[in-house]
């Protein structure tokens, strides 16, 4: 097992303040190793940034044939759970003839700041749309309904979940070790940092004119590309640097510090993982691979936020910066 | 240079998804090294984890005589900018004819909920008797009036931080290669692990009635270990650890995770730093030092939120356990 390598690091008074190792891997179209940092072989959850893999059977099956972009986009999102999420979520919803309490995600508060500053004021609770993955299990509840499985969706017994581990484990080429249960209650399915690369690296050349799984990929990749605000919300790292992208390329981050990025014109695909579960760690690390890549231009704003990012403390003073570790990237 | 090691870990559906590593050193009543992991040398940014260093100045040169424990314990703190906090920082202000104006720490939102909430409610921005540090920061500006310093205290030049600068590097006995420029805009001393676990075992050993220096540490570790409530905040670890130890041992966070303990019934100090800055990795590691040296119960229920913590997701339901790494403490 090869050791993690240094892959961000915050500097402070001209001094190495903390650091954050992890493993990459990029994938070219075959799922070929092109390079990698630490030990592609290292079994991670790749949590939030699987998504589009869990939304596979929901396409591949025909169920969610008429779904817009929009809605797609929302299948794969860790929303911040805006008016704007919450809302598309409610009406999708309304649309299956189904409600809020369908959803087995349970509630959280939303990290959209207008929104939780609403539900305080009002004085009203959280309730299960604003759960960042409520998207995801919009599409859930649709496919669950297509397959008449009973309403607990979220059991890794459940149909549902063993039709997303079959797509899991094809698009990985991997047997997934095992699942761990995640945030919003659904399995998540390990797999190596190799395996999640190449299963990006499938999605990144999948046809629009393809087999059904190609149809699939394709469609998804496109909807988060042309929905970045759905995917993330205003101020996060995956609605700032795919409109960075302009369309280009669609990345996701997942909890404890998983990004994955698809590049169909590259046809290449990249999964990390940042050891130590630091969010920030992780998005310095994909902006590094994506301007190394030059899919991401290292001078604009939505990267030098997280790249060479300059920190400032409560009064404005510059205090430090995040920048890649020497020989990363 | 030894690498850092393992010391808390992730744990999700029986497979270990992420890892902090770190440095940590336990000092006896002389200043040398009893334990250490890691490297000892590791130089390292204390932050607030040396706001007892901080207040020396103020103590030693009798402009903080007629202190209050509870001033004092403010004058270490990192609180949350709960009313409790915020209001005894303000009559602090008031007594010595200064206001929230004089503070140079900058304004940030309170972690406290209830009182975030309330200026939601009310429309109103926090201001800098929120920020974390404002009790330091009375400590600073009580200090500067004493010596009657200029305006800028927070200036590295300025004669307050020539104070606290010659404090610092006697009681780490070691020349500081350095400092940061810290949230609260004050320069921020770097020092070696060793060094900042020295300087707590200096603390630990420091007698009511002894010299200057003495006097002063004894008064600022029993002030913090009577005021949990007033060192950080309802639901925070320093509080709640604190109160679990019922008084025996003194201790406080720092940002990037760095962590010390203060025991004077042993005679020892503690300091850790997590490599990656992730708090959680060094709230679990304090608390395995802590439990080690037989000071903080395994299992109390103030422990196990942090140390062997029982991880559930937004529906309860348990997802993994946060615990220390293998040949850790």
């Amino acid at each position: 097992m090869t050791a993690p390598v240094a892959m961000a690091e915050l500097w402070r008074g001209g001094m190495l303040e903390s650091t954050h190792l992890g493993h990459a891997v990029i994938c070219g179209a075959d799922g070929g190793i092109e390079a990698a940092w630490g030990d592609p072989q290292a079994v991670i959850f790749p949590r939030s940034s699987c998504k589009m893999l869990q939304a596979l059977p929901l396409m591949e099956s025909g169920a969610g044939a008429d779904l817009r972009d929009d809605q797609l986009a929302l299948a794969c999102a860790s929303h911040q759970g805006a008016a704007l999420h919450t809302g598309k979520v409610a009406r999708w919803l309304s649309d299956l003839g189904l409600s809020e309490s369908d959803l087995r995600c349970g509630a959280h508060e939303p990290s959209d700041r207008e929104e939780r500053e609403r539900l305080i004021r009002a004085g009203e609770s959280p309730c299960q749309l604003h759960n960042n993955c409520s998207g995801k299990h919009a599409g859930f509840v649709m496919m669950n309904r297509h397959i008449g499985g009973d309403a607990d969706y979220v059991d890794p017994a459940h149909p549902l979940q063993g039709a997303i581990r079959t797509a899991f484990e094809e698009v990985t080429e991997e047997t997934s070790p095992g699942f761990g249960i995640d945030g919003c209650s659904a399995p998540n399915f390990a797999t190596s940092v190799h395996g999640l690369a190449r299963a990006m690296a499938r999605f990144a050349t999948a046809r629009e004119d393809g087999d059904a799984r190609d149809r699939a990929a394709h469609r998804l990749t496109r909807a988060m590309a042309r929905h970045p605000d759905l995917v993330a919300g205003e101020g996060r790292a995956c609605t700032e640097l795919m409109r960075a992208m302009e369309g280009r390329v669609t990345i996701k981050t997942g909890a404890e510090a998983v990004f994955i990025a698809i590049l169909p014109e590259q046809k290449k695909g990249i999964a990390l993982k940042i050891t130590d579960g630091g969010t920030r760690g992780a998005e310095a690390a994909i902006c590094a691979l994506l301007v190394r890549l030059g899919a991401l231009d290292p001078d604009h704003p939505a990267t030098l936020k997280r790249l060479n990012a300059v920190q400032k403390n409560w009064r404005g003073i510059e205090t430090g910066i995040l920048r890649a570790a020497p020989g990363f990237a």
